[in-house]
């Protein structure tokens, strides 16, 4: 792979700028994309402003990757040159761990995160190992599919991996990026959805995507008004909430669920958990087998994240979108425009 | 049913006395049965002292009930008059809800607790709904077996119903009534079993009772030296932790399981929980199948709580033993004597 252009930030917080680097020679397990689309997680920003304290400068945003393979390497499996693929939040991990060996390469200790130390898809070509590499089904959107390979995957978890069946009763805390991908999976998944947001006027709007009623999120009265009858509930947003109005809102045995990172401490009362069997629990992404169930089940059900597309040399633009609230729902950076 | 001779404490906090009541006409449903032992378990005093707002005097405390069965209601299924019963926590629930319905009737709503508002097994007989009195399997030794029908229940839930597998590693911290059943329970159960306790000099007794480690629960040095290490960590303590030691213990996937009514909130870190996958859950006791199960396992293994035998004329002295934390490990109440 020749020279990549990419657009990167040389600190924390500044405006991304125009960045070249050389990849090097391909190592025999990866692969390299050309990027087509990239949408923009919220993470990018934090890993941008280095609000977790584990950026590394230039950080290359972008880890929602589509593309189409273009070399290799000599072990990569599954793969052909020219095959569309997606890249989520890891590029690579240790492959021989506990957690790898047994599928669950999302815990590798190991993981390459693929904005940290990692050059991302915020430019014309990323690399990452063949089995993060997950092939697109036929039939998704490669303008509109970039944000399911991080954004979507998270919240498709909670579904595919905590007992969830189509009998269960959904709430989905805060419709962002996220949570509007979680209506339509979890409305697709055959669940009852109640969407819980702040935001006054989006009622018709959240119901097409999926939600069969719409709660206040902040208003107290209104999540007591429903105590009891969740079975598991998805936080995405990342901050501090009335979580006890939340677990009370749960049946016997629900879960509250998060995957925003919440900041402040969340305070559970351990009689709440003891007397309802509830839990509190949490989960990043996915692993590359249930990225491609994910992605799989996508396609069956024609499901597409809401995206706003610009163009990649308008990143700063885009990104200020995103920091300003205003994305509606997914901003996607169109490559070599 | 004629007059039973009890013990009630007539005020929070107050020392038992005799009292007598009469329990009136047997319900179709109902099951007397005469009191042979009756453990004494943490939350008798809870509910004696009136701690959690909810006793209703007089109370006659006990809940770990060992007796025969005297007489059936008209519509009590699979028990005969004479069979050897259990009765723990609860002496009946609605028998129509979702719940129950479901098999889950410990997370009834309407459940009757055998000691809030109904009298308890420190007396002659009681009585209970036929479903809540729990056949002893042959093998177990009526004498010690009181206790399993609420700790020991207690601190069998999350190996029976958390997913708990052969190949796990089980913490279990605070070595006393449940922890000591739980030691035994996860042993049994196949499992790497680590005793997390704040006494020191008990190292060979907890490895005699199924333990393959010993680490001092108070020493956060100790915990961090085992981060990463644990699948389940049962809390048997109603005290404040260092919980983000304990959360750290656990390894991928883990969870932290309360059944101590801890008063004041955990606070948990989201991003604890989303980047181990980890979840923070609580159950009380467990159902009447559930119940069954425990008591056959425990029949089948040959486990055996560690008790002390009073004579239930000493109630107050056996109370107070408890009270002074000298109960090694559970109190049991002889009837009659």
């Amino acid at each position: 792979m020749a020279t990549v252009h990419a657009y990167a930030a040389k600190a924390a917080g500044k405006a991304l700028e125009a960045f070249t680097y050389e990849p090097g020679a391909l190592g025999a397990d990866e692969v390299d994309i050309a990027v087509e689309y990239c949408g923009i997680c919220h993470s990018d920003l934090s890993v941008v402003d280095n609000e977790w304290g584990i950026s590394r400068y230039p950080v290359v945003p972008g880890h929602e990757v589509i593309g189409k393979v273009t070399a290799l390497g000599s072990n990569a499996k599954g793969l052909k040159v020219g095959q569309r693929v997606g890249v989520g939040w890891y590029s690579d991990s240790c492959m021989h761990c506990d957690q790898c060996v047994g599928g669950s390469h999302h815990l590798c200790a190991g993981g390459q995160a693929t904005i940290v130390g990692h050059h991302g898809g915020f430019g014309s070509h990323i690399r990452a190992h063949w089995t993060w590499a997950i092939p697109l089904p036929e039939g998704l959107d490669a303008a509109s599919a970039g944000p399911l390979l991080c954004g979507g995957m998270t919240v498709f978890s909670p579904l595919l991996n905590f007992g969830v069946t189509p009998t269960s009763r959904v709430g989905v805390v805060g419709i962002g990026g996220l949570g509007h991908m979680a209506l339509m999976f979890a409305r697709a998944w055959g669940c009852d959805v109640t969407a819980f947001s702040s935001t006054a006027g989006k009622t018709e709007e959240l119901m097409k995507m999926g939600a069969h009623r719409v709660v206040n999120s902040r208003n107290s009265t209104e999540i007591k008004a429903i105590a009891g009858t969740l079975d598991l509930i998805v936080v995405t947003v990342n901050v501090s909430l009335d979580w006890e109005a939340y677990v009370n809102a749960l049946a016997p045995r629900g879960r509250l669920h998060v995957v925003g990172a919440v900041l402040e401490p969340i305070p559970v009362s351990a009689f709440s958990l003891i007397v309802g069997e509830k839990h509190v629990s949490g989960s990043p992404t996915g692993s590359p087998a249930n990225l491609r169930a994910m992605l799989k089940f996508a396609a069956r059900h024609g499901i597409s994240p809401v995206t706003e597309l610009y163009p990649m040399s308008k990143v700063n633009d885009a990104l200020q979108h995103l920091r300003e609230g205003k994305a509606r729902y997914r901003v996607v950076l169109e490559a070599g425009k």
